[in-house]
């Protein structure tokens, strides 16, 4: 059987399955980063032994996400962006595989997700894709050729951060007007607190009693399904922005598939119609008909599935 | 030995190279497009015919460029911006091939000049590189792991139409916003003519004696290089969204080459330069040091450069 591992910052997911593709078990605990990794690490360890021991298998291989920047050989941390300082060049692989008595691959976790949707969501049958994790940042991943792409330090296929206004607002990557920056989750919510708190989204001070703390993507599509125009009107436009950066890449690579991941995909059809249609508008110089624009079918385990992927792949991708 | 033609809205290129990559013969005759297909086909065998005879030689192979889009097998014209209605649906490989007697092989010009600078330029050693054709409209090329990426209908790479300005310019390709509209020859002219009749660009007006219809961007580089700041602010400004809609692609697919062809790279400097800067302001996840910006090393040859190597790769590209 194959092990993977999804890290976060608040969750840890771990799955065992079989070399057909089956999931066997599954399992998750809180993160707590802040213990540091040895004490993490060490969690994580013991998670995949006692998964493997109730299910009476040895993992012949461990895949697993990163919320951040590998070094090029992708077998230590370089850069976790919500985790602590301490979370910086760390050995994970290594560590890992003495703890497990398996070999241990690393990925980002968005381009981990980009592989579970490649192999065994939506990608299946495709050779190009774009892929979008929504949610508190925006990551992605580039697929050419059956290859996720990750350049010569791993980092490509970044499709969060495409400038999308010159002078925008400020990235937490360090530039302005990324895509991340108007389409991400918090970007989303925000501009739900300032209609609400502008007195110009009655039904969403409704489903969320006022509290702008409880306000998120999921409840702002509530209220825009209910007939909040002011609330439609600011899902339309990170989603339109969206469908202009996945445009912006269809114009240059005419993938077969965008799929959109995350959190904030969980909008559901106003996210996908708007980015489809957009793609419609903005590609003109051929038909973009036959780019799928799709929800990923993995939903939130696109991660756990991208890293059964990179274990059965023992690493290649 | 391979010969090459570069088809242009108003001169027909033609060259034969030896297998060892030597150009051995080069003439060009005015197109006439107005003329009709079978009348400037048939000036274009007898001109590859002739620069055969008067080298002794025999074409292998020949290689074209042609300035729009061609059907999925590239053996057909479907849609020529510049060119009268009657080019669309031409059989010009059959046609050519015909008259000269030796496998034909179309591409479209902006991606032949992308192969051109892969084979015999500034990408010889590259795996991943983009390529921008810099003139009257503002194309493209993406190559990925040494193949040029058509994607399934041949239209892919068509950087020059990615969307930089939501609500911008209109677009010859009917979308708005398009770098094209801010980064291409007629763009960057325009706003040299707004300056210099608005009395902002006293130099420029020196330059071409008051004459806006002698404005082209290189003048406004003449001007730039003697001081004028309006007119270099104009320039930059052009050359940052340049920047822009490359280090979204850097972002993307982290390349090792960005190379920048067609008459507009002219300016020279003051254009990489600005591209190369506004690269490093925006690529922020990695140190996009490595990548190489850089003036095409073919210049206006990329193109027929492109059609040698696409004759000696028997159309594989």
């Amino acid at each position: 059987m194959f092990a993977s591992v999804d890290l976060g910052g608040t969750t840890v997911a771990c799955a065992l399955a079989s070399a057909d593709g089956r999931l066997i078990a599954e399992r998750s605990i809180p993160t707590q980063s802040n213990e540091g990794p040895p004490a993490v690490l060490a969690r994580i360890g013991e998670l995949v032994k006692e998964l493997a021991a109730e299910t009476r298998g040895t993992p012949l291989a461990l895949g697993m996400g990163v919320p951040g920047l590998l070094d090029v050989e992708r077998v230590r941390t370089r850069f976790l962006p919500n985790f602590p300082t301490q979370w910086r060049d760390v050995p994970v692989a290594a560590t890992l595989a003495q703890q497990i008595g398996c070999p241990v691959f690393l990925l980002n976790d968005a381009r981990a997700a980009t592989l579970g949707e490649l192999v065994f969501g939506h990608g299946r049958s495709v050779a190009t894709m774009l892929f979008f994790t929504l949610g508190t940042g925006v990551g992605g991943g580039v697929v050419v050729d059956g290859k996720l792409r990750l350049g010569p330090l791993g980092a490509a296929g970044e499709l969060g951060h495409q400038t999308m206004v010159t002078d925008g607002l400020l990235c937490g990557c360090g530039n302005r007007g990324c895509l991340e920056t108007l389409a991400s989750g918090p970007a989303i919510t925000a501009e739900g607190v300032r209609l609400m708190k502008s007195g110009l989204a009655p039904k969403l001070f409704e489903i969320v009693r006022g509290e702008a703390s409880a306000i998120g993507p999921k409840e702002m599509a509530m209220a825009a399904a209910g007939g909040e125009a002011t609330v439609r009107a600011a899902i339309v436009r990170a989603a339109r922005y969206l469908g202009i950066g996945a445009a912006n890449l269809v114009t240059a690579l005419h993938p077969e598939l965008v799929a959109l991941g995350g959190g904030v995909a969980a909008i559901g059809n106003l996210l996908t119609d708007t980015v489809r249609d957009e793609i419609r508008q903005r590609v003109r110089m051929f038909p973009p008909d036959d780019v799928r624009v799709e929800r990923s079918l993995l939903g939130d385990k696109a991660g756990i599935w991208g890293g059964i992927a990179l274990a059965m792949r023992r690493g290649e991708i």
